[in-house]
């Protein structure tokens, strides 16, 4: 295999963790999603719970600018840090395991410089989305459009807080493409390739 | 072939050009970029070398700007918009005629909502697009750096003085290729891949 590690960001309900599983089958490499959070936890020391909930970044209002007001200890640092300190130490040590596919949390900043990852970004308009996130997750009280708003809002806050880059840019990525022109097995076909060489 | 029209967007010196000549000949269909504007100056009725310069738009200081300002008729239009019209016909009249490669022109934006397209964009950082320019069109007295910018530059204008979108936004491509990290081989197989489907 030509390259070692995926590593895929993705807008939600554009199907980017469908195809992150599809890639890791067919490759037969472990794929990280969810799993880094209990990692993460246990790294840190922190509940999973609250973890989890940090992942998420559930608390309304979520943005950008939060981050720099939350609490902070005599090191000058938030719990958010600390998580996220554990959080880098976790995908450097999947990194170093061999051959993955890793989904989200800023791993192609992480990982940039070396020569082995492919970097994806997978995305969709909002009527695909929209359409898709319905099908898969149900109707909610919010409106699907607020839903993918604000979901991508935090994926964005984030991301752009820890690596000082634009969500969603293309220049950060090897290969951006979109699912609502492109079907699941395209996607996955593009990226098979890509990472055999 | 599922997709009979290939729109594809460049960044100066990202090595777009010959990937586009490289998929046409794969695909054996026409490619259409220089040719554009030969057939613009038919369409149009306008001297070729004044279309070359338009299509060029090598005035100084050229920007989105300066398009608001140019000369008028009393329809209220300037030479580059009866230039843009004759354009357009032709963009529309190629894609008639069957299945084509198109390079830049905003031919992505013009025959978007044809399901028949694929949208592709090509780019790369500056470094690995200032050496390409150098050791494809060699040294001038103006830096590398400088000429990528100013022609990026001059696409970027026209392109969203024309269409009203952001250039080189991920969101008008099916796919972006980054041609510093992937080979030209590779570029070139997951386009053709995309296009027969």
């Amino acid at each position: 295999m030509k390259r070692q590690i995926l590593c895929l960001g993705r807008q939600f309900g554009s199907g980017g963790h469908s195809i992150a599983v599809a890639v890791s089958e067919q490759l037969g490499i472990p794929l990280y999603d969810k799993e880094i959070i209990k990692k993460t936890a246990a790294e840190s020391g922190y509940d999973l719970e609250y973890v989890q909930a940090m992942d998420d970044m559930e608390a309304p209002g979520r943005s950008k600018l939060i981050f720099k007001f939350v609490g902070r200890d005599n090191k000058g640092k938030s719990i958010d840090d600390y998580i996220w300190d554990a959080q880098k130490r976790v995908i450097y040590g999947i990194a170093e395991e061999g051959p993955c596919v890793i989904v989200g949390r800023c791993a192609d900043y992480l990982l940039e410089g070396r020569d082995d990852i492919l970097t994806v970004f997978i995305h969709a308009d909002f009527d695909f989305r929209e359409k898709r996130i319905v099908e898969r997750y149900g109707e909610t009280e919010v409106s699907p459009r607020v839903r993918l708003t604000e979901k991508d809002k935090r994926r964005r806050a984030k991301y752009e807080y820890r690596t000082g880059r634009t969500w969603g840019e293309l220049s950060n990525y090897d290969i951006c493409l979109n699912t609502a022109t492109l079907s699941e097995e395209e996607c996955v076909k593009i990226i098979v390739d890509a990472m055999r060489g």
